[in-house]
């Protein structure tokens, strides 16, 4: 694709980090020697074997005192410690994010009398004036406008509704982005491109901050309770991690290593879609599919710990009432028929056609945020986004409510006593039949007018949507994605129903549907429908099937989840290979190597190593001939981040490699604290001790000690793709490339990264689509 | 552990291909250039650029014309084909084998009258006359005393029952153990430590071959029919695995690259574990955390893919005849409470030992069988094991039907209408409540003897399993490890259940126990046992927890599956880190480098490196001063895999690799087809045509075609920490070690293994429990 590609643009550091200075003493502390700079790369090897060091200290003086033998004990339970921590943090934040948003989202249209802190239906609940057949009205519960005139009916009281709806999105979503804007401007979006970039190694010192989880609760309840077209699962990943940072810092096994960290970062992710989608198994799926680097089998328990804490703390706090852990969990009690799968199929397709649009607009319109003034008002967009939907939302019921109660109903199956306008089938008087065997039935005209507002409620999520996400608030777009494709799948699913009820001898409909038997479950269809448009806009698979089986709790299902979750990858995959969250590591010029791009061309290690032909020669160090002077000189120059040391410039025989930081403190050190170290010592990084020749010489400056002896090294006939391969599994952060033991340049992973994004936009097989 | 060092042992080449001639000819074709040899290890690196080399060919080719493009269309496509035939076939077996296995263990104990291919089950179900009391006795199923001589009952019939069931079984292995040794060797044992080292990268000719998969099938029955402890599950991995095997040849994609060939068995065996448990998401976890070794995102969803074919067919051929698709699947009625966390955690205390224990046991007596006598007379040991576990099954109602029956009754919570021994409580004629919803009664008479003849079980299983695992017969351990845990957890639920029925009023049960309540449900028990002895013997985590979770069906009571698993891991770990299959690998010095072992020394390259300072100087070849004749000297004098290619012997800088295989051939061809080679023509490796300084020199060779010119290199100061992790996640089958740009040696994978088995075993740490 390479829409946007890496050499064109920087890091956005100004932009990411603008406004983010209040905070900064709540965040990191100063960096010290050891660790990385912002916005630079980690090394994976360095950071493994600085862990094994670690322990092999804890082991060697574990047998010196029982004292010792307890703290190595500790240091061994510390992940696990670690993991139910976050477990129990993220179910709680979970369990109050859920709370509140079903308070707030109801404060829109009123409020309860008994208690002002309750949602609707724990009002109504807790009322024992209402009956069940008027269970949509309870006295306790009041409008605003019955509230404050005393009306609940016609045009004045509609009207009041109306603007107070409004008024109260407006109120939320400007506190929102005002919050985020101010306190912490990590907080905005989904979060999950920053988390997979910063697993893959990279460092965005206070994205995961104190001050971004506080915030990122905080202003998500208000986003979503806004009624934006915006859902909570894509933060809540975000939330989980930033508890996983915040936990690692109790631990200096976590904290000190950014290797080991990731680690549990991974499974605090996995802890975050377990509470967003109450699916445990679901959720180190995804982590291990979608959103990490370096997935070890001891993370994958781990992962698994944490994702179960998580949620079985959730379902402690019972956030709806009903021991599940999400709103939208269901039990079907009808088979599917294979006859189905069309529908089933044809419903991937859409998903797979709406994942390409939304990411082709959504990416535009970010692209445009990015480069013109409308990224300057991010406080106005946001209020006018809001005004918009809420003003389009409110006539429509199906709009007005919670996307994630629509989604519930949609995809509900209708029992005999549903009283929704969704399930106003014409029933048979004579008919008496168990409560959940009910056979198809003929819809009646709330069947038909719901359809309408369904087919414009689906107009009006796929165009907002693409609008809303992106936007300087916490946006996740699981939510939206499932409602738009929960929407489709319903109407299909109805559709059906109603075509085989009509005509159940045509000859696709008469093998399986009798007159009077329950053949269509259009809930399945709105399940299915959902299962591919989330597909289409993450490109999920494994995570996703896994996610939806949770939620149906029966293997049954898999079959057509499975068929329009692998319909919509492939066609979303004809207009574009990434999804959503790989165009926005993209857009923004991340340094992500992503594991599942095959690198298939022919170029060699020689075509991307620096220096090219036009540049100057490779700056080097010499292992006895460079003078102190002639170092701080180099430093001052350039601003690589090490060095290689060859023998000497001739011969170019490589013996290691040494970082600048380092070098920069010993060097710092021996002028301050060394006697006899001037400007013109010469540095030596030999294994003998320098013979000074005169006694007049300066004192030499040995730093072998700093010397890495054991760089990472390819020939320069290595293919870029073996190349690229070593990068992706050992998480190198540079490699320098020699011919016959002569060294000739140096390939860091910006380079990799920078040639890729060139082969992919010039080859003209990546871009037919584009 | 290093309970065999792999220094000590060769890789068995001779026990494991001994009398497999036979087949050869339906197998593998001879192998020629490209492929590797018997017994050697693959290049991970060089698969992987092949095959992108291939697939470079026909994106190439696809834009000539339209044919080209079709073929590159299957091309994409062949992988999922591959996934559904494999799934398609391994379901069908499964379905076979299941109803082939219900057949035959019914026929050592009688035969069923209407139709002598019906199960005892199928018979019962079809007669019209059986009752609902009455269903052990149905009339057209009759034991063996009785169609022979008229009497059920009496001492007689005792006898000539007992006899002919031993009889049968006898047999059964017979026949078994006779098909294995004659026409497939490779069909014995579990499998399972097999196709890990396959998987790693190794090559078993003949292991997953046509021949095996036939014989696998067939003798599995016979085994598992004649009643040995133990169960189905490995095997048909393995059958799984000869399946993936099989199909791979119909695709040069596969059939032509190790690489690829192997991520279709890592899927195929997903599908294994898939039917053998009825658990598609638990045996792509199984696949991804036991058995593979280098897996893919793509391989993710395809297993997936696989695993649910493989389900799908399976339930379509509905062996149980109850739509599920195994026989213990459950349902419990009742939550448990946090008080039983304390027997669940001694059940995973349990599960540890016992794991420890057997395989202390089984290893011990397996190395016994390999040095001693025993050893070369498997058809007797098979006959003499099957001959007590026959004897002394028989008089114990519990051992003498199938183990996953047992396996079944044990998780069986006691229903209203059960009729079995160990359901036999005293009943309150007062009380009628729903079937479910039984409270807590007093055991009958029926349960102690039950329990009595549980606890002989239990013993005669821990015994009997430690001697017949590794036997020549197909033998899996899951089911003897589960029916271990089963009767232990079930009589520790039901000595629970009675202890909280009689003394409702203690401290521990007054919060949650009231009389009259259902409490305690005995089969959760032998569940979570189950678990815990599983977990112990395999050292399972996650896949064990998700296979358990797909048995029961809800995520209620993971937690108690969950603290049974990591008790059971943790007790085990004391006494040796290493499962069963790892054990196995190691007593059969299988160069199998596993995933999770830490290497935490400090040792360097340098310290492993060949040639040892003891050793003569490496084998090298020069670039330009080498004859023919002393490459062919070279080649006949060692058996080395390759030769490194230097400037000259002075300077010993590296230009390249060659491989042995690839010089001889290329040297072959040159003999016979160039012009003017002799044996003193001078090999050249350089880019530049060489000058040939006089007329009468003999005409140069020129072999740079087959150098490899991107050799995998490391320095001598490089620890062997980072030179493990790169040979683990690259695949590397050798590396060359230079320093400052000289070749200074070779380290191979076999001297990696070696050195880590080495440093195991001098280690007193890692032997602390040996």
């Amino acid at each position: 694709m390479g829409i946007i590609g890496l050499h064109t643009r920087g890091w956005d550091k100004e932009e990411m980090n603008g406004t983010g200075n209040l905070m900064d003493f709540l965040d990191e502390p100063f960096p010290d020697v050891g660790t990385y700079e912002d916005f630079h790369t980690i090394d994976w090897l360095r950071e493994k074997s600085r862990d094994t060091d670690r322990h092999r200290k804890i082991t060697t003086k574990s047998k010196e005192s029982y004292w010792e033998l307890i703290k190595s004990l500790l240091d061994a339970w510390s992940g696990w410690v670690v993991m139910l921590l976050i477990g129990m943090l993220t179910g709680t934040l979970a369990g109050v994010i859920d709370l509140a948003v079903d308070w707030m989202t109801d404060l829109k249209e009123g409020v309860c009398l008994s208690a002002l802190y309750y949602s609707r239906e724990q009002c109504c609940w807790t009322s024992n004036e209402t009956t069940f057949d008027d269970r949509d009205k309870c006295p306790q519960w009041q409008k605003w406008a019955e509230l404050m005139t005393g009306h609940s009916e016609g045009a004045g009281a509609y009207v009041l509704n109306y603007f107070l709806y409004v008024l109260w999105a407006l109120l939320f979503s400007f506190l929102a982005v005002s919050l985020v804007r101010v306190f912490a401007p990590y907080a905005c979006g989904s979060g999950i491109p920053e988390i997979k970039t910063i697993l893959s190694g990279f460092i965005i010192r206070g994205y995961l901050g104190k001050w971004t989880l506080l915030i990122k609760t905080v202003t998500l309840v208000l986003a979503v309770s806004s009624g934006l077209s915006l859902g909570k699962e894509g933060p809540l990943v975000h939330v989980a991690c930033c508890c996983g940072n915040l936990f690692c810092s109790l631990f200096s096994k976590y904290s000190k290593n950014e290797g080991k960290r990731r680690e549990v970062l991974s499974a605090a992710a996995a802890a975050g879609v377990s509470v967003a989608f109450g699916a445990p198994i679901g959720g180190v799926l995804f982590s291990l599919e979608e959103v990490s680097y370096y997935f070890p089998l001891k993370t994958l328990w781990r992962s698994f710990f944490a994702a179960l804490v998580a949620a079985f703390t959730l379902r402690a706090i019972n956030p709806f009432g009903n021991s599940r852990l999400v709103l939208f969990y269901v039990e079907y009690h009808t088979p599917w028929y294979m006859a189905e799968l069309v529908p089933f199929i044809l419903l991937g397709v859409f998903g797979g056609l709406w994942g390409a649009l939304f990411i082709r607009g959504n990416i535009a319109w970010c692209r445009r945020r990015k480069t013109t003034l409308l990224g300057k008002y991010p406080v106005l967009e946001v209020i006018v986004i809001t005004g918009i939907t809420a003003v389009l939302a409110f006539p429509n019921p199906y709009t007005r409510r919670s996307t994630s109660e629509l989604i519930s109903e949609l995809f509900n199956d209708c029992g005999a006593l549903e009283s929704s306008q969704l399930c106003d089938y014409v029933n048979n008087p004579n008919m008496s039949r168990p409560v959940d065997d009910i056979p198809d039935r003929p819809a009646g005209p709330g069947v038909y007018s719901a359809l309408w507002q369904l087919a414009l409620a689906l107009i009006f999520k796929i165009v907002i949507t693409i609008f809303t996400f992106g936007m300087k608030i916490p946006s996740g777009l699981f939510i939206p994605s499932m409602a738009v494709g929960a929407i489709a799948g319903r109407i299909v699913g109805i559709a059906v129903e109603q075509m085989a009820y009509h005509h159940h001898d045509w000859i696709i409909f008469k093998n399986w549907c009798r007159p009077g038997a329950d053949c269509v479950t259009p809930g399945l269809y709105a399940m299915v429908g959902a299962a591919a448009c989330l597909g289409g806009v993450t490109r999920m698979t494994v995570s996703l099937v896994v996610i939806m089986f949770e939620l149906t709790g029966g293997l049954e299902y898999i079959v057509p989840l499975m068929a329009a979750a692998v319909t919509s990858k492939w066609v979303a995959d004809a207009f574009g290979k990434e999804g959503i969250y790989e165009s926005h590591i993209q857009l923004n010029g991340y340094p992500y190597l992503d594991v599942r791009d095959e690198f298939t061309h022919r170029t060699l290690a020689t075509d991307v190593m620096r220096p090219r032909r036009s540049e100057p020669p490779l700056a080097v160090l010499t292992q006895d001939s460079t003078t102190v002077e002639d170092v701080e000189t180099l430093i001052k120059d350039t601003d690589y981040n090490g060095f290689p040391v060859v023998v000497s410039r001739e011969s170019e025989r490589l013996i290691g490699f040494v970082q600048r930081r380092e070098l920069t403190v010993a060097i710092k050190t021996a002028r301050q604290k060394q006697d006899g170290v001037v400007s013109s010592s010469v540095v030596y990084f030999t294994e003998d001790n320098p013979q000074v020749a005169e006694a007049c010489d300066p004192q030499p400056l040995k730093l072998r000690r700093i010397l890495n002896l054991s760089p990472f090294t390819v020939t320069d006939h290595t293919p870029m793709e073996t190349v690229v391969d070593i990068f992706r599994k050992l998480g190198l952060r540079q490699c320098l490339v020699t011919r016959s033991g002569r060294l000739l340049g140096i390939i860091t992973k910006k380079d990799v990264l920078r040639h890729m994004a060139q082969m992919m936009n010039q080859d003209p097989e990546s871009i037919m689509f584009n």
